[in-house]
């Protein structure tokens, strides 16, 4: 008998939690689920009788001691924040770690200690990251086994509405952590392309998307993912001249993002006193120039460079940002204020469905030959609970703990997805889930490479 | 006899501690100077039988408590996030304490029990924060009390070399914290004017300087300070209808600094790995288009949107952003590579003197006639160790730790120097030793009001 504890019961734990308890009698599991919504946790058994909701608290060492003594592993699906706290008093009491998320310093320093206890902290195991860094190590090393030479690698990722949800004039609704989004790509990006080092300051990160156009599912557009500079080391590129990773949105989208940072209205690092005194329009008006002679509607135009009639102008009146509705937030950042506009404009509805898109392309050559490697997947939420984002974020996290239980997975310490005993079978199994890749090499002349 | 306990012997603090031994005998005051480097503190009492000099490092609650204890009084001269702590401690011991910088939430915490124990922690009390505070509050008890309504304040303040050691094309050297500089309004800034909220995100506030024309010195150009809001409540002019306060530079600064910004070589809120394997020429290089049609300083003048015979090129090409020199500074931050060039380039070298602008303008009517209150002063530094700065910041400080001392401030708990008690007779002692303010009101019409 092996007991797991799932940590947060939140809306990315459903296919996570249903995977666990749908296997437990097999492997003989016991799966707790610990949330601080003890019906939350409740409601995603749904009386299982392997399953067990608990008050779990990552605040309160004493409860995370009492529930992590006895889990043989602990997969972790919390605030990012928290993971490490979690992992620290599972090496102490030696459990074994699975988390979807980047992981922390503090949770590398836990590297040496938890090897030498023979436990696995597996981290970076869910959609992106995880089936990203899945799929593209994969990759690279299928092209090097062959003995292609990698010139490109270039890899995105979006979490977007199905186009059957899609019924605003952003193509977006919040999927996601909403306030990620808000001040998405604050730090700028970095990339390499032909050798060169590219870096890209937050003010100008939305003002030049990328195109990219996936087959069977047309077009999209895509701002660079933060920081791409340690993925030539962690793909074992080191030479690689263009390393790009980007994030992927509907056309318009970055175009009416980029016009929100020019006003100034993402900014997390300053408060705006009195804020919930102020109409959105009041607010909107402050950062516009002065002078009585234009209308608002018109200053606001030329500040971001457009029409009133055009598509930008439209998408910008859409959100209510020029409308008399109060601001309710106290003291609050612009970023919060707008986040508290969109989180009602923007909002997931019940009948909405998401999708994760994944877009790969390598690429590479053998002798004189050039070659690009395409890897593509798109995959729908099957309702508003077992969501794309759900799938894609639990399963593989699933998967890694189930491997770990049955000792597929060896490796000790602080481990990612890069390391084909860890990504291969999980892909496997995803793809048999119906979350599989369509990949497929094509010859094409040295002027069709797009990086060079 | 009376103790004295001074925290930190760098730059500022030189004319604080001659101030305090000078006064030494006449007041029965034993001066204890300590910094973490004990030379340094001795350097500056230079043999004098009432100071003395210690090791003291504010990270070190043990020597922290040492030499608290005795003091009646602690004069915090250490960086800005480390008064709470010494003034924690302070209040532990029963002691007063002194300090020439914003008072953080920590330090108004400690608001109740400093007044219930009977001491007095007065900040903001240097130059700026400081004697702006004191001017600006001077200035309006004065227009109140002859029954003036006020329309307007505005008050700006700049550290700078003085025009004979002005021998660069940016008008600048580094008389103050040079970090500080680099990232100087990073979070915006917010202002009222004439009723009007205004929000001026980081990447247009130094797009569109406002000029000052100082009597007798000329003209300089302001950027907005951070965020003025605050200032209509702690004036007491709450529905005053503009209030700004600003930063001085000399003209040509702000456009040339803008365009450092529209680069995106400010940011301090990433790494870029591997920073030291590259040049700066290099490092420019990643933030411009990409194409090899153009050279770097085609693309550099294209991308700030200015010519390379302008003397906003020039001034780039002054800093030497654009030549192979390597970069040193490891994963560094924009801001800190920028800062590396810059510390040499800036460099207030032996034989500089600095000096302190500050420049108030009020905006009030009595009936139906208006008038405006100006009241301006420029101070130059002594020396390169008795600066402007040193003068403006260390003075005030040691002429309150003197009231206090005296009995001659009474208010307890944390306290500003808006307070009569506190800013006229430092105003007036100022004066006395040549750091006084010029000031006088004309009568103008309606139609010079420059804020309605």
């Amino acid at each position: 008998m092996k007991n797991i504890l799932i940590c947060g019961a939140g809306r990315s734990a459903t296919d996570l939690i249903d995977y666990m308890l749908k296997h437990a009698e097999e492997h003989d599991w016991n799966v707790t689920v610990g949330d601080i919504s003890v019906e939350a946790a409740a409601t995603k058994i749904d009386g299982h009788p392997r399953g067990k909701a608990v008050f779990f608290d990552s605040n309160d060492e004493e409860i995370m001691q009492r529930y992590i003594k006895d889990a043989d592993i602990v997969i972790s699906v919390l605030p990012p924040g928290m993971h490490a706290a979690v992992a620290k008093v599972a090496v102490e009491y030696n459990a074994h770690v699975v988390t979807a998320s980047y992981a922390s310093s503090e949770m590398l320093e836990l590297h040496e200690k938890a090897r030498n206890r023979g436990l696995t902290l597996l981290n970076e195991l869910g959609a992106d990251p995880g089936i990203d860094h899945m799929n593209g190590m994969r990759s690279v090393d299928r092209i090097k086994a062959k003995g292609g030479e990698l010139l490109a690698f270039t890899s995105f990722c979006g979490s977007l509405v199905t186009p059957e949800s899609n019924d605003n004039p952003w193509g977006y609704k919040f999927t996601w952590s909403p306030m990620n989004v808000i001040t998405a790509g604050d730090g700028g990006a970095r990339y390499y392309q032909n050798n060169q080092l590219r870096c890209v300051p937050y003010h100008r990160l939305f003002a030049d998307p990328h195109e990219v156009n996936l087959p069977g599912f047309g077009k999209f557009e895509a701002y660079a993912n933060r920081d791409s500079l340690p993925y030539r080391k962690k793909y074992h590129l080191e030479d690689i001249p263009t390393m790009i990773r980007a994030t992927l949105r509907f056309p318009g989208y970055c175009e009416g993002w980029n016009a929100m940072i020019q006003l100034g209205l993402t900014a997390n690092n300053y408060r705006i006193e009195g804020s919930e005194n102020l109409t959105y329009r009041q607010w909107i008006s402050s950062y516009l120039p002065r002078g009585n002679s234009d209308t608002l509607e018109e200053k606001l135009a030329q500040c971001i460079n457009t029409a009133q009639k055009s598509e930008l102008f439209q998408r910008i009146l859409w959100t209510d940002l020029l409308t008399e509705r109060p601001i309710t937030r106290v003291n609050g950042t612009p970023a919060e204020i707008l986040l508290d506009l969109l989180l009602d404009k923007w909002e997931f509805k019940q009948g909405d469905t998401d999708m994760l898109v994944f877009y790969d392309r390598q690429e590479y050559k053998i002798g004189d030959q050039f070659y690009e490697h395409l890897s593509y997947m798109v995959t729908k939420g099957q309702d508003h609970a077992h969501t794309a984002i759900s799938r894609t974020v639990g399963l593989p996290a699933a998967i890694g703990a189930k491997l770990i239980l049955n000792g597929e997975i060896k490796s000790r310490g602080v481990v990612f997805p890069l390391l084909k005993e860890v990504y291969e079978p999980i892909l496997n199994e995803l793809d048999a889930l119906g979350i599989g890749f369509t990949s497929h090499d094509n010859r094409i002349e040295k002027s069709q490479l797009l990086y060079s």
